[in-house]
């Protein structure tokens, strides 16, 4: 099943991009009249028919209107700071896709090594990942930010941070203990963990202090722990 | 924490392989009274010193030894098929071994488009993951099997399968219900799915059938989502 996407809808008829357009009728070889399927991005599939097979413009008209398709039960941010390889930071973005994520904030902690990222790749990834899931909803990827400018403007009602330094004063409980809720937003610190500063401020705020089990996890794989935990919350 | 890794332990000496010996002397620059980290591969791990710096065959005094390093609290045999692409065999390989695994089966399904697997590849990624995560066991990585000598010579007390074809006659419980006990095996089939005579087979054999929740997940997702059920289940 191959999907499209398109952001040009209107009325029952809508329009591919020439990306896709392209790949539509000069890789699939789709002609005016076959069916195809669309999603808007949105969260609504459109199975319509072609009614114009142009590789630089495909026009077609939909037939049936699906919402809510490939959905999942809760809204998860995950603001995770960059890896160093950055193939690691496409994969967990992929991943996430896959099991369910709606919003991917690259965030910079004071400890980053990285801090510099670019969000036009990751966003190919994640609409890839998206066509391959059968999703309807593309999670959005946010332009980054500091781990404090995240901390400052986060308003989802479940609030995770896992970091790793031992401190006794503030001591961490499962992530699996303590989600809640359907709105959730997880932070992932980078591999030098966060400053203690950047820790307070997040405990300040309400974010609650997590771990995620014995194991010592990269930094992707620790971003996708907690994606699984609260995948596994709501089945 | 750099760890090395040795197969020769023999009283309270141990010896490197060429291999890891290059990289200690050449690599780290390690000499003669420096301390290492070595780990058995079965599961202990020790503190050493440094008695001969030879980049064809490191050998050290062991001054400390502990059992038991970085280890989880099940035993558990993943059987999945191989992906077309080897790197997210790989992928899985590495981030199972992250979160806690001791055997991983490539199983070739009678629908599997991929029928040779090379394992040596595998171990060396296995491997690595190993150090980074700071664990003391290296999983198994067996030479491939049928998914039928997979499900005859399966002994785990909990035997779960993961299939997708919808048959009314087989109702799949989510994996976050069927989790019981501390020795596990998860079979994964191939993107084609099991055959209806595997899937059979593998149910007369006592695999419980279940689904890893709604959403559509790649080969190598669908294995990495079952082992952080497993991870999550028991922390």
């Amino acid at each position: 099943m191959e999907i499209f996407f398109s952001s040009d809808v209107s009325g029952n008829t809508l329009r591919l991009s020439p990306e896709e357009s392209k790949h539509c009728v000069k890789v699939l070889r789709r002609r005016s009249g076959d069916s195809i399927e669309v999603i808007d991005g949105s969260g609504t599939l459109y199975r319509c028919v072609i009614t114009l097979d142009n590789p630089a413009g495909v026009e077609a008209l939909i037939s049936e209107t699906i919402p809510d398709w490939g959905t999942h039960p809760y809204k998860l941010t995950m603001a995770v700071c960059p890896t160093k390889n950055p193939d690691r930071y496409e994969w967990f973005a992929e991943k996430a896709t896959e099991f369910g994520v709606d919003c991917i904030v690259p965030v910079i902690g004071e400890r980053s090594e990285r801090r510099v990222f670019k969000t036009d790749r990751l966003r190919r990834v994640v609409l890839s990942a998206v066509k391959q899931s059968l999703k309807g909803a593309v999670p959005e990827v946010a332009e980054p930010v500091s781990v404090k400018e995240f901390i400052a403007s986060c308003q989802a009602s479940c609030r995770l941070i896992a970091y790793c330094f031992d401190d006794a004063s503030t001591p961490r409980r499962s992530i699996t203990e303590v989600l809640s809720g359907n709105d959730i937003a997880v932070l992932i610190g980078p591999e030098g963990d966060f400053s203690p500063e950047e820790a307070r401020m997040a405990i300040a705020a309400g974010f609650v202090p997590i771990h995620l089990g014995e194991s010592r996890l990269r930094t992707e794989t620790a971003a996708i722990a907690a994606v699984a935990a609260v995948y596994f919350h709501h089945i």
